[in-house]
């Protein structure tokens, strides 16, 4: 089976295909979309599309305990609650419900997992045993677009919390990919935007 | 690169994951979350969860000119308006729009469409080019169930329409497959359901 990733631009046009869309009807660059010949509809042989993948969820690596040893787990949730009051105030607040009171308390249960993941105490997976994070964002639309707005105010909390630059790295690296397994809401082919550290760590550095 | 795909039961909890969830918090049995070893959490060594795949596209076997030989046209074109009729007056409708006017006239190219891909007159192609369906869809969410209930109005419709039997089984593969690309909410980790010909026939002979 051809497994691969077809990697389009994105294009916004109404289901039906009416040539009365708003959104108008634009060409658009895509390689597996040129390997469908529309030439050969209706012939005698068939058309076989081959298998393919939608999203992959690239390799995740977690942090190790050296993050806790270097941060401290304090800074760690102080990175954990510092991105919450972020996201509670940008155009993600919906995902979070109406009930500001019931958001920290799950705010804290978020900070227990980060601080345990990165060698802190184990009271999440006291709590809560396995944490089955996609799952638990199915109820929630998560598009490409909204991991790329999470991910810009993870950048901007690391640089208010000034977390130290020795271990940003390695916390960084794994937030940046497991978020991916969030994204539910495709709009496009095109693959994940991947932020690698390098492309952050100046605005750290400020 | 191990790419498979993860096949889980679904569970719905809140993204934060708080004990104060109405939906609470219920075990999953799912392989790749056993593959998780949350006692490792935070030691010296990283965990490192492989890359894996979201959601496989199968194969699409395009139909032939055999099915417009043997159904002729208008019944392709019948059975396109009948499975339209059915969505307007289903929990789909809100996907296609308050303009029941515009709609119809989507319905009609739609009907091109499916004629041109069977074997009949090449009039989408000449209007519309490339049909670029997944995109098309990008703009309306549809989650497995929404394919699921699509589905099975096609089967209503295949069977009020009286579809010759012949050459149902050509034409169902085809929607069956391709529907699934159509998919872009994820909402579990299972695979799409797979609908067999041999699953609906029963119901096309009544």
């Amino acid at each position: 089976m051809d497994i691969r990733q077809q990697n389009c631009t994105q294009h916004q046009s109404d289901a039906l295909g009416s040539a009365g869309s708003e959104s108008g009807n634009t060409a658009i660059g895509c390689a597996d979309a040129a390997a469908l010949d529309i030439t050969r509809f209706g012939e005698e042989e068939a058309i076989v599309r081959p298998a393919m993948t939608d999203l992959i969820f690239p390799e995740v690596v977690f942090p190790t305990r050296r993050v806790a040893l270097v941060a401290g787990v304090e800074k760690i949730r102080e990175l954990v609650v510092e991105h919450h009051r972020l996201l509670w105030h940008s155009p993600l607040q919906p995902i979070f419900g109406n009930d500001e009171k019931h958001f920290w308390k799950a705010v804290e249960l978020t900070a227990d997992f980060h601080a345990e993941v990165c060698g802190g105490p184990k009271l999440y997976t006291q709590k809560r045993g396995h944490p089955h994070l996609r799952e638990r964002h199915f109820p929630f639309t998560i598009r490409e677009m909204d991991r790329e707005l999470w991910l810009d105010l993870y950048v901007e909390a690391l640089r208010k919390v000034a977390f130290p630059l020795e271990v940003a790295e390695e916390y960084w690296q794994w937030v940046e990919a497991l978020s991916i397994r969030m994204i539910n809401r495709r709009s496009t082919f095109a693959p994940p935007v991947r932020i690698p550290f390098s492309a952050i760590a100046h605005q750290l550095r400020q």
